[in-house]
């Protein structure tokens, strides 16, 4: 009482700021979420876990969140987006190497040969990522991505990459933020890639985005101190190398885990396994209209086992179909 | 003002909840500081770069503080606590072991032998933290910490190892944190090791302690989900390796870093190398009386290419003999 009589408008202010999340009135919560099985499984996992004395009660500290981000936060098609764009690198760089107009996979990419390039397989597209996401500092890997990101155009939508992001999963992470879970990215995608734009697009900082990684190198040029990208692959942040780097990174087992595909599925079970409640949620493309249609024989995000899992566990499977309003934010 | 009239009462506990660190009068600022170069660096570095509108500002997202641990933030005398409860390891399991009896170097920790255990050298030590750190899951070493910590102690003091934490540098991590630093542990310790009671005994979450770690491996015994602890080791945080793994794990370079030894040279470079202003500190064991003194020639915590770089670049030295009034809560 003292403190509110003696500076009220301070206080508001800091109030405001601080608690708005969890005093604001009026908004709905997760409103482009039908009022379906995952919406109602969702607020009764929060519920659950956040009402002081329920049984299922999670300390603050304990509510790790982790998502899974290509296919599960933004979309994974035609390509992945960090593919799409190690693409427009090498037409960005080969003027610097002409050697690529010979030489595969790289002239495959600027002859936007796609046979060719599908030709060169895993081993290829190991070559280009390495030739694109290698050899500089962090800061200059970062800054050319934020380059790429103003200029590049999703090839079907004709929109920014960063605006190609689920409106409803948008919302679930705020919703959970407001609760006071800690959310973390954790995607076979480059982590470097990755936290340029991870914090602007979904709140979520540098330190909470978890992903593959490459060897960095300290390294002192002429007094000008860097970490350098090397090309050695230091974590593959796939299939059981997910549980893995949680362990590693995070050090608590989270309560909570969303993918879309079975690279997800042992984080997804490992989530599921611990002492207590837990939310698993698995967002399946169903909708072709309004994004893309696939599931257990596609190439890119292939669900299928982790569907199986799905199905036997009880998990909260999104039908982006019939679950949501609406899928990206420009819908 | 509507909302601190209608429920004063729930608005003064949240916000005395939320801004208590804030807004607390009366208790003094590191009140075991002398009042002396180094205590006097913190608080007008601190004041430059969370007072809004000054030219050091920086934003709270920004606000990455990373701290040693051996020897910076607890003694490392006579031998980091981890090889001391890595010694009383393999006691514990000699039983298990018998042909520890008879085998190097673990003869020599059974029979109490110093001088053979240190012929053993570096390839001795690391086969006894293999022998004690690693073939278990995450789940179960971390059991292990806790009931050794629960019961051994230091053989100086007779304290628990948790108590031999420096009461100055807790005040510190207090006093940034109260002013939205984010802090985090950046050790060549085991980072399994040191999650077990960095919570309790500093306020820092599993999530923001960085250690030297082995490869973790995602097995699943019968239906039972485990991270195994493997024998091989994934990274040494020391050194260079300490600004490479804040590099890959943070993905931001700290403004403040504090270390006690060579080992920390490079995460004290990179972090004085920023652009904008930033705080280097350094703990110099001068204390023979109340702690121990020993700095260029020691094998523990070696303090001599850091303490020219400190000389040369105006680094905050903190003199614990005379910058420090206490130097253990116990003190």
């Amino acid at each position: 009482m003292i403190i509110t009589c003696r500076k009220p408008q301070t206080l508001v202010w800091l109030t405001l700021l601080l608690l708005g999340p969890l005093v604001a009135q009026g908004a709905p919560d997760l409103p482009s979420w039908q009022d379906t099985a995952p919406r109602q499984a969702i607020v009764q996992f929060v519920d659950a876990v956040t009402t002081p004395g329920s049984a299922d009660f999670v300390a603050i500290p304990e509510r790790i969140a982790v998502f899974d981000n290509d296919g599960t936060l933004w979309s994974e098609q035609p390509l992945y987006f960090q593919v799409l764009f190690a693409l427009d690198e090498v037409k960005r760089l080969a003027p610097q190497h002409p050697d690529w107009q010979t030489t595969q996979p790289f002239k495959a990419v600027l002859d936007n040969d796609h046979k060719a390039l599908a030709a060169t397989g895993l081993d290829g597209m190991n070559r280009i990522i390495a030739a694109t996401h290698t050899g500089m500092s962090s800061e200059a890997f970062a800054a050319t991505v934020k380059a790429w990101l103003a200029k590049a155009r999703h090839p079907n939508s004709g929109r920014p990459y960063t605006e190609m992001v689920y409106q409803p999963m948008l919302e679930l992470l705020d919703y959970l933020r407001a609760r006071q879970f800690k959310l973390y990215i954790v995607s076979g995608g480059e982590v470097g890639f990755m936290r340029v734009w991870a914090e602007e697009v979904y709140g979520i900082p540098p330190e909470q985005v978890i992903g593959s990684r490459f060897v960095g190198q300290f390294q002192d040029h002429g007094g000008q101190l860097q970490i350098i990208r090397t090309a050695k692959l230091e974590h593959n942040d796939d299939g059981p190398g997910k549980p893995e780097s949680i362990d590693a990174l995070i050090g608590r087992r989270p309560i909570l885990a969303f993918g879309n595909s079975d690279g997800d599925l042992q984080m997804l079970q490992w989530t599921a396994a611990r002492q207590g409640k837990s939310l698993i949620g698995l967002v399946h493309h169903t909708d072709a209209k309004r994004e893309w249609a696939y599931d257990r024989s596609s190439s890119i995000g292939r669900l299928d086992k982790a569907l199986d899992a799905a199905d036997q566990n009880g998990w909260t499977v999104i039908d982006m179909a019939r679950d949501w309003k609406r899928v990206h934010p420009f819908d």
